[in-house]
């Protein structure tokens, strides 16, 4: 079975695009009129999975990934968990990889659960069930290697990935993360080697391996710090765009084939409809102008910074 | 408005029962006739939920709070999380506090989205819903300050409370949490200090914050240190019984005046009607009878520590 971050190596390529669109859709983010209508939680979520149908529709040949953040889906309850699924079905179903974030993590078994949920399958009576079915999920690394593995069996039996969280976009990110352990190495450091560890043997025909990291854009330094240090680690890239990071410093976590990572946007694409840049566009039309734009952006960017 | 915190005290100290039911229920935990009837994933989720309301039947006079772990739900997709809702609703109904275990973690704005979910509730249309009311979040605190905030505001807010990952029970928690930073602070001390800081001035009449923490009872030389340290940090203690924590080993996370924690226990609960000391008795009433053994064991051994 072909790894997931093959399939979308392989993806980027073809579209000449290292983006994924976030759909962090808030019912805030939907065109006025939209939001008005609602009354009650159901509402919200069936016109959110109608906006992210319309985005999936405008940018399924621009982007080769989407990013589903699962806070945003909770936060609207049992039917936001099935405008989650909703979500991620059409998107894969239009040829889309599709990465959860949901920043996962508990003791090795519970782990294991949560693998099932968005990776691995759910047994029932003898029959294996899909119940959140998704490419990639996010966790985070901070219980050590009994609730990474999991995650990271179920991704080679299963053709599956995850990213672990290593250094983060955020501003206090630097509290905990950036904190020098004896022997001088920074804890965002430490949870890339360990990532890289539990996925050491996985690697597929890129030479990377099953399980990535999440290094912000934000943060260049340790970005490229990680990456000149973990060849075999691919990355998820938050922090571009409306976060502050530019195409230069996403670049950073790009290796000197071009590849390496994948730089995320949320904001840029879905509210792109409310930048004057787009005036007049559709909230689709622009999200699909700003995917292209950005995509000029970063293969500039990376191909500056390789040249 | 009450903290979390003081409500779930008066119920611990109602009942003379500093322990928490874990709900971490498995279709493979259900009497065998039960899990080889279901065919789907909204079969198995109905059983749960069945088998569920029975314990909390058997236990709502004697536990004053239950732990729901979420990955136990998610794993049986939109179904399962409609019954991890429906479970939190009647152990409400029942006079239990519910303890949402979910590790949730993310950015500041995100990390908000995750406590609308189960602590704030979620405005449409002018009008705040509970998408899974709770009152208690479990939360990794790796993202910095910025990622415990939004839930403490809410906290404050609407008489909620979270615990934070400082050191979890599971073999591989010293890979990070153990490794020491320049200066002899370990990570697991380093959480621990940030969410007592970000927590300060939420004290209520107790004297514990509405931001407590995981301390495991499988670790109690770093709990014991903890309880020393940080006065104003309520514990939620996992790892007890089947794990290996001892009634002594919890009772180090438990102050002189034999508060300030409490003590969760999954399996050995929910599969007390496996073990023979509950020969004959349903599942339920296996429940009950090892529930109370476990209060008196540790009810003595705090006793005994503050003898």
């Amino acid at each position: 079975m072909r790894s997931a971050v093959d399939v979308l190596i392989d993806r980027i390529e073809q579209k000449a695009n290292p983006t994924c669109a976030g759909l962090d859709t808030l019912l805030s983010f939907l065109p006025e009129g939209e939001a008005a209508k609602c009354r009650s939680l159901e509402d919200a979520a069936k016109a959110i999975f109608e906006f992210n149908a319309r985005v999936i529709d405008a940018l399924a040949d621009v982007v080769p990934a989407v990013k589903i953040q699962l806070a945003c889906y909770e936060m609207y309850g049992v039917a936001g968990m099935q405008c989650f699924r909703d979500t991620a079905d059409y998107a894969r179903e239009k040829g889309l990889t599709v990465i959860a974030d949901g920043k996962r993590n508990d003791i090795g078994s519970t782990a294991g659960y949560y693998s099932s949920a968005y990776l691995g399958g759910t047994e029932v009576g003898g029959q294996l069930f899909e119940a959140f079915p998704c490419d990639f999920l996010t966790v985070n690394a901070y219980l050590g290697s009994d609730g990474l593995k999991p995650f990271i069996s179920d991704c080679v039996r299963r053709g599956k990935g995850i990213f672990a969280l290593a250094k983060t976009s955020n501003p206090s990110s630097a509290e905990l993360q950036d904190r020098e352990f004896l022997g001088g190495v920074a804890l965002y450091s430490a949870a890339a080697e360990l990532v890289e560890s539990c996925g050491k043997g996985t690697e597929g025909e890129y030479g990377y391996g099953c399980a990535g990291i999440v290094a912000g854009a934000t943060h260049p330094g340790q970005a490229a710090a990680l990456r000149a240090r973990h060849k075999s680690l691919f990355f998820l890239i938050p922090g571009y765009g409306a976060q502050g990071g530019s195409a230069e410093d996403a670049a950073r976590c790009f290796d000197e084939s071009g590849r390496g990572g994948i730089v995320n946007s949320s904001r840029g694409l879905l509210l792109a409809y409310r930048d004057k840049r787009y005036a007049g566009m559709t909230f689709a039309a622009a999200a699909r102008a700003a995917a292209q734009a950005m995509a000029e952006d970063l293969c500039r960017a990376i191909g500056r910074k390789n040249a």
